[in-house]
């Protein structure tokens, strides 16, 4: 594979976009629309002098590239105008610095914010602090790996749905999906991203807490096992009926669909597995506890998935601070 | 704390035992007879050199105190005449050798049989290998540890529940329960030992699991964590609801009671953590997994119980076999 330099300098038809958070996700999607002639800035902290001196270079399956932000920043300050768009691609965790608050000084009156992270009703936050942006929701399927700073490893899939938040698209939607698309990154409008948030969940809330509890299993050890299997199946039937009540009904034959899917993929491990692995935290409030919360709004039973919230919030604690 | 011999030579006046399986239960509870005066044997194997040479020393509360036994071996072959009670101290995991198997050349049709073990319907694979033997079921509620082969202390209580199995007394549990009274084990006659075994696993399954699953937790981590503590609730409401169909209803106030039994007692690791962080079988099946097929026989959804006991059979696995 051939290493091309993403163009960023001089004047360019894209937008101009600021990544917060150069892990994997940021670096992997920011860098495409790099690709696609957007104006990349970056804002980061830990690792602000390598990807100042190096920018980020990405080994991809698509063909690597290499991304050369236009300006590298540690605080929303330094940005001297306001972006059209700002890709948030931070971890959703409780430790994590408040996004509204990383970004506000950057924000302007025709920001729209993109959020690229897992989970359920992570956008909440972020509306309730800038009530009259354009907030867009981003889902990717995609295998990619920070492996230093300033290297990201991307082994496999890549596809991205965009909807504006809660609900619709937008000319914002539709331009970044054309731009995505441009550099190969298959990215599709949702008019309805929250049930796609839902339907993403069935298979996150089964099998990321299942890899972890059931002492580091891939995807493969969890299909082999009939009662993890069970399990697997009543976890995705509870996050259905949430799905349902929250007013976004999935299609009926979601949870084997989501089991054929799994089978016919390569054995693989969950983020929470990985995560838990390295001793970093885990995205349990994202993917289990928003769904708990919004279990209880709703007042549907939810049993077997509390079970494996209060495990793995347990099991996240005790696992990084001993 | 002085060290005395368990006094086992020259006749005795306590009954012949045969005391299959040296790890802490067996050492503790046969070297206790020795020392009421039973003539004490020991079938063992890994440790056969050591325990043949040197005995076992328990180093414990009550005193320290060496067993000595009549004999050491290894088949239940080489014993000479079938002993009056054979005490059955071994883990319960589908690893070990069958215990009826282990034992059989050694059984009389005078031969009392004592399982000293944790678990419910654990007695059941003993009684369909002999069905005319007196079987008695024991409970130890106790703190006791191998530490190396020959070596054991023990920590913490000690006091037994015996039985006859499936209910009633006997000459035999009276007998016991004298002996071990003699020399400071507390020793109760129980009539109906089965209950006695689900009020024992109302603890065991709930603190058992979440302490392995939440990551290595203490009995005072589970017990300061809210959500951990609703789910030690509810675990415990499935096992009463579980005793209760099987014939065996538990006082009302059996939950709470443990809970603050549990909140008196110093922070504890259970026995399944002590297992699985030394990467040892835990008795998955005998706490449980019998408890589950219990359910299934009886009808009783224990919905919380069966993701504990997928996730556990999962780790444990896992743990040993990597």
């Amino acid at each position: 594979m051939t290493e091309s330099d993403a163009k960023t300098e001089g004047t360019t038809p894209g937008p101009s976009v600021l990544v917060v958070g150069t892990g994997a996700i940021g670096a992997f999607y920011g860098g495409k629309l790099a690709q696609a002639g957007a104006a990349v800035s970056v804002m980061c902290r830990s690792d602000y002098d390598v990807v100042r001196a190096h920018g980020i270079t990405v080994e991809s399956t698509l063909g690597d590239f290499h991304l050369k932000p236009v300006a590298v920043v540690r605080h929303a300050r330094e940005v001297p105008e306001p972006p059209q768009i700002i890709l948030v691609a931070t971890k959703v965790i409780p430790e994590m610095v408040d996004v509204s608050a990383l970004i506000a000084e950057a924000v302007g009156p025709e920001t729209a914010i993109l959020l690229i992270q897992n989970g359920i009703a992570i956008e909440d936050p972020v509306v309730g602090a800038f009530p009259s942006n354009e907030i867009i929701s981003g889902l990717a399927f995609i295998c990619v790996t920070r492996t230093a700073f300033g290297r990201v490893v991307h082994q496999d899939f890549g596809r991205l749905t965009v909807g504006c938040y809660p609900e619709g698209t937008s000319s914002r939607t539709q331009a970044l999906a054309r731009l995505f698309s441009s550099v190969g990154v298959p990215c599709e409008e949702s008019a309805n991203i929250v049930t796609d948030r839902w339907r993403k969940l069935v298979w996150n809330a089964a099998f990321n807490p299942i890899s972890v509890l059931g002492g580091g299993l891939n995807t493969r050890e969890i299909l082999e096992s009939a009662g993890a299997l069970k399990l697997v199946r009543r976890i995705m039937a509870e996050v259905c009926l949430l799905a349902e009540a929250d007013g976004h009904p999935l299609p009926s034959g979601t949870v084997e669909a989501n089991i054929e899917g799994t089978r016919a993929m390569k054995p693989y491990k969950t983020s929470m597995l990985l995560d838990f692995e390295a001793r970093r935290p885990m995205e349990v409030e994202a993917i289990l506890g928003n769904a708990m919360r919004a279990a209880r709004r709703l007042g549907v039973p939810v049993e077997h998935l509390e079970v494996l919230y209060v495990l793995l919030r347990l099991a996240d604690v005790k696992n990084r601070l001993g």
